[in-house]
Order: C-alpha cells, then structure tokens, then sequence
C-alpha cells in the first residue's frame, strides 16, 4: 500500500471535502458529550473555513477560541462558574483544533500555551477531581492527568497516538472511563502532547516510559496491579501493545488498534504523500515534531523500530477495530489476536453501522468507552 | 410575511437541503450530550436518507432505533446495565425521530408506542431518580416526568411546543437542568406527546393545565411558589407567557421566544404552505393531530386564538430569542421584553456566533442551559 493514503475515517463525508479536514470535524463532532463543541458552534466554525486551507482553518478555531475565553471570564465575574468552565472547556477545544493543522507556523506554540491554559482553567472552575501529574521519567518527566473515581476504583492509564495529548484522551476516553467508576491516569509518553518542548521524542521502548507510569501508581498510590488496566489509541495502540511484552504488572491491556508493525501501516511512500498532500501536510510538520526528524524518510526510518509481538504478551488483551481505517489495521489486529497465547482476549471489530468505525472510533466515543470498560468489568477481579 | 415559509433553523446547512429535515438533524446533532445518537451514528443514518423523502427517514431512523434496542438487550443479558441503558435511550431517540415525518401513516401510532417504551427501559435501565407523573386535569390528566434534584432544589417546569413531547424536553433541557440543581418537572399540555390519544387537543387557555400542575406541585410535593419557575420551549413559549397573565403561584417564567400573537407567526398562508411544501408537510398531519382540526384553515383559525399580553404579568421573567428564527419570533419576543411591567426581565438575543442561534436553540442546547439556569440562580430566593 506504499503509494496509498492513511485512511482514518470512514466513507461518510460529514463537511469537509479535504479527508483530513473531515477527519478533525468528526473528531470534534464526537466530542460534544465531554465538553466539545455544541453542534450549533461546531458548524458555524466549519462554515467560515474554506474546504483545505489550514490557514482559514487554524485562524477560525482560534478567534473561536478567543469567544469562549471571553464569555467564560463574563460568567465567571457573574458568578455562573459551571458555565464559565463550560466555556473555558471549550476555549481549550478550539484552540486545540486549530494546533491540529498550525504546521509548526507563527501559531504553533502559542497555540500549545493556549490551549494548555484553557484546559487547566476549565478543570479548576468546573471542579473536576482531576490532578495534574508529573511522572518521574529518567532525567526528566511525564505529563499526565489523573481523574479519581475513589478508593475503591479500579485503574485505566490511558495512552494517546501520534497526533494527540494528554487533553485530547481526556474527551476521546478519560472522562467516560470515570464516569464508569475507573481512575484514569492519562500520561502524554515521549513525544505526545507538548513533551517535544522538554526534549522528549517518540522512541520504540515504550516499556521504559510506560513502566515509569506503573512504578508511579505503585509507589505513590499503592496501585494494587491486579486491578490496573491500560488503553493505547491510534499510535498508542503499537505503545501498549510493546510494553505488555515485558511489563507484567498491568492485568489487562486495550487498544484501537493494536499495532504489531507501524512500518507497514506507514511505509515511506504513504509517509512522503502524508508530506504534501491536503491539511495533512501541516499537521505533518506536527509529527516531525513530534519524533525529532527532519524529513519525511527519517521519520519513516523511525516507525520501521515501531515492532511488537503477541508471542510474549501474558496479560488479558482486548483488540478494537473500526471498518473505516485503512485495512492494514485490521489485519494487523487480528493477526496480533490469533497470536496472543492468552487464555482471556477479544477482538471487537466496529463496522459502519456502529457509528464508531472511523479509527479510535472518534465518530462514537460512547461506543468506545460502552466496549472498553464492559470488557474490563468482566476480566479485572473486584475489590 | 403570509406568502413566507417558517424559518426555524439558521442559515448553515448541516446535512440536508430539505428545511425541515435539515432542522430535525440539527435538533438530532444537538441532543448527543444527553445520550442521542453520537455523531457517526447520526452521519450513518442520515447517509442513508434520500434527501427530502420522508418515507426513507422513517425507514432508516426506525431500523436503526431496532438496532439500538437489539444491542441494548444484548447487554442487558450481559449485564452491562449502564450501556443497555444508553443504547435504549438511543432506541427512544430514533423512534421518535422516525416519527417526526411519519405523516399519520400506519407507522404513527406504533412509533408513539416504540418511543415511549424505549424511553421508560432506558430510563430504569440508567437508574434515573425520574418519576412518571399523570397530573390530574380536569376529567383527564396529563403525563410528565419529574427528574428530582433533592429535598432543596428549585422546581422548574418545562413545556414543550408544537412538535414535542415530555421526552423530547427531557433532552432539550429537562437533563441539563437537572444536572444544574433544578428538579425538572415535564409535563405535556392538552395536545403535546401523545395527548392526542388520550382525547387532548391544542388549547387557547393554557392557564387551565398550568395551573393544574402547579397544584400538583403544591399539593403533592410541598413545592414553595418562591422557588417554583416555568419554561415554555416554541408554541410553549406562548403557553407560559398566557399561563402568567393570571397564575401568581410562579415566581419566574423563561420563554424561547415569548409568543404573543401566535396568528402572526402562522398565518393561514405559511399554515397552506407547510401543508404541502418538502418534508414538513409530513409533519404537518401530526400539527392536525395535535389540534384536533381537520384542514390547514381550521389549524390557522385556532392559532388565531393563540394571544398573550405581557401587561398582566408579575413574575421575572427572561425571553430568548435566536437570530435563526423567522424574524416574527424576534419581533414578538422584544415587543412581550417591552411591555413587561416587571422589574425583573432580561432579553437575551443568541446570533449567529453563539451556534444557538436556530429555533428553541436546538443547535446548542448547553447554552440554553447556561442562560436559564444562570439566570434562574440570580433570579430565585436561595433555600
């Protein structure tokens, strides 16, 4: 599939012509239920961007985002502080969406402040029971995000991909992972989030960071490994499924998809077209980023490390799928099931028709969590 | 304006062509918060509607609402309550949506009847602290719903419009006012819901069944008229703004929009032409339904009838408007804000910016929430 396309969502066009563009909108139209855009101010964006031009689309998200900070602070000096953190909420929506495609122009890092603030700004006024975590990573740290649903709660830590942060796998997981009784520890891992900014890069041996989120959750909150559960989405779905090879203290592991071989998913033809073709190609300059390459071809070089095998897995394992990403995931999915040699594993394949068959299911977030925590209430022993 | 279609929804187009269909899609988008369709489901669906055929909705919406009620049983059986639940409340959403264009063919009353046991399962199945209320009226009683915030709530009563039932204002705002404090109490006047089965028909003197309901409250509940508010949602904007000419027991009333002279917004000549134009005109034989009248004529007669004055009124009272609307709406509503001769009142004007801008803020039913509860909470005695 070297001279194909990442394909991520599925066929149905929501609004935009530009695949990418399109993908962001479902994306974001998926993420009215935790906070997100309401569909009215969702479209009312989407209406003033021009079809493929990351400059309109970036501009647009971002004044949008300048409104609802503006109409937060009016509420909070009103005393409304529930609806002033709704709209801070989606203040950080905005100006995340827009950091999507600022292709590491002027904007790129302001952006990143930007958004930052607001999301912090959001959880203080809403009040959510929600703690800012730095995880302790060899010479340097992690930044997470841990969501308490109490003593007796079970533990989900929550991995993102390639484009996301921490905040991102708040709305996509997170908070529907709490609403249905798990702790959610969401830690950006090398590279994720605004991680470039402290000098850290996607690497291969997700063991390292990922093990450095368990020794925190042991150490500092007596995590009992039998009931601690991990997600990876997207890219994260190869760095969960790496770790579980050697890091025996996670008793389940999820993810959409798992990823056994991210150099076929992404060889270096589809890589270069990523490069040039469409919005892609700004938020492309967000992956160089992201790994600390230069170019297109030293990118592809790096995901080629990008390897995993089930042989070695012991944990329980649930493979997730949506009919709408490029067959490679789902090939590579249920290869990665056949070859768990675990006594307890699914694999849950989302066709069209569940409205979750775009990659991370990010069109049916419900979907998502409804199939993650359902399984994992029935594998994880209870207190 | 006789010559002119009802405008409803504002000028951004969200998936149809067909007005109509386009507003219930938006309307559809809106309500994904308070457990709808999650966006892929609702893209899937209407990916399958023939654009302006309403017999393909009905199909599509109807199918798919079986889906949703299959799969909630599939985890009831697994003993996955919450999602049941949820996917239950997604089977409720459909059916009623597949209703909305069923024109009083022979899927009208069997969808009436899928629509509410779909809502009642999900209802059990979430565990909602809600309450199926008959208020006695007169020799009949009316159906509501009494979501309950506590022993120190305030009481806000909700109702709905011309095409709506206590379920569809259980979504619009019932939920979100509830999850503010506020122990929302829906019922349906004579001719919402399903009234109309019940031998209930469209009514001039709306003081006649509010009234009835606050007795209800008073005399059930205990409830305190200082803490006791109304809302009334499109034609309920003209059924509260009647009721508080003479009803002294509400101490604030909300409106989107206050209708005054309902004649002027439905002449006969915009009455014909939803008889017979697009996919309202599927619509339009439940209007009928509802009214208890035969022809468009004796519909436009009735509204005729349909006439407030804001000079007899005492309580607070804030009237919202959306620049979506027809401008008639806009009109009514300012003019009702003027002749208030109240102290305390408040116009608020949602554009084309705030994505509430479409009729009873559909598009982005948050800041509907937002503006009346933030205003409810300024306005109300505390406990």
């Amino acid at each position: 599939m070297s001279d194909k396309k990442l394909q991520r969502s599925n066929s149905t066009r929501y609004y935009f012509d530009d695949p990418d563009m399109d993908f962001i909108f479902q994306w974001s139209a998926g993420a009215a239920k935790t906070g997100g855009l309401d569909a009215g101010e969702l479209f009312h964006v989407a209406a003033r961007i021009a079809d493929g031009d990351t400059a309109s689309w970036v501009r647009e998200f971002e004044a949008y985002g300048d409104d609802q900070r503006e109409l937060a602070e009016t509420w909070r000096r009103r005393g409304w502080r529930r609806s002033a953190g709704e709209a801070q909420m989606k203040a950080y929506y905005c100006y995340r969406q827009a950091w999507q495609f600022a292709g590491r122009g002027e904007l790129f890092e302001p952006l990143i402040h930007k958004y930052e603030a607001a999301f912090a700004e959001a959880v203080d006024l809403l009040g959510l029971p929600l703690e800012f975590l730095e995880v302790p990573f060899e010479d340097n740290s992690l930044p997470g995000l841990r969501l308490d649903a109490g003593p007796d709660a079970p533990t989900l830590i929550v991995i993102g991909g390639g484009d996301t942060g921490r905040e991102d796998m708040y709305h996509l997981i997170g908070y529907n992972a709490w609403q249905r009784g798990y702790t959610a520890v969401i830690v950006d891992m090398p590279g994720q989030g605004s991680t470039p900014l402290r000098g850290l890069y996607f690497m291969a041996e997700t063991e390292r960071p990922i093990g450095a989120v368990v020794d925190h959750l042991v150490d500092k909150y007596g995590q009992d490994p039998a009931r601690l559960a991990i997600v990876g989405m997207s890219g994260g779905g190869y760095m969960v499924s790496r770790a579980v090879m050697t890091e025996r203290r996670l008793a389940a592991c999820v993810a959409s998809t798992p990823v056994s071989d991210m150099g076929q998913i992404l060889p270096v033809g589809v890589v270069r077209a990523m490069a040039t073709e469409g919005a892609m190609r700004d938020s492309f300059q967000m992956y160089l980023w992201r790994s600390g390459c230069d170019t297109p071809e030293e990118f592809a070089e790096l995901l080629t490390t990008f390897r995993a095998d089930p042989a070695q897995v012991r944990c329980a394992y649930l493979a997730i799928a949506g009919a709408g990403e490029s067959p490679t995931f789902l090939e590579q999915a249920r290869r990665w099931h056949d070859g768990l040699p675990v006594a307890t594993k699914a694999l849950v394949e989302l066709d069209a028709a569940s409205g979750a068959d775009a990659h991370c299911q990010i069109n049916n977030p419900t979907r998502l969590a409804q199939e993650i925590c359902g399984w994992l209430d029935e594998v994880l022993p209870r207190p």
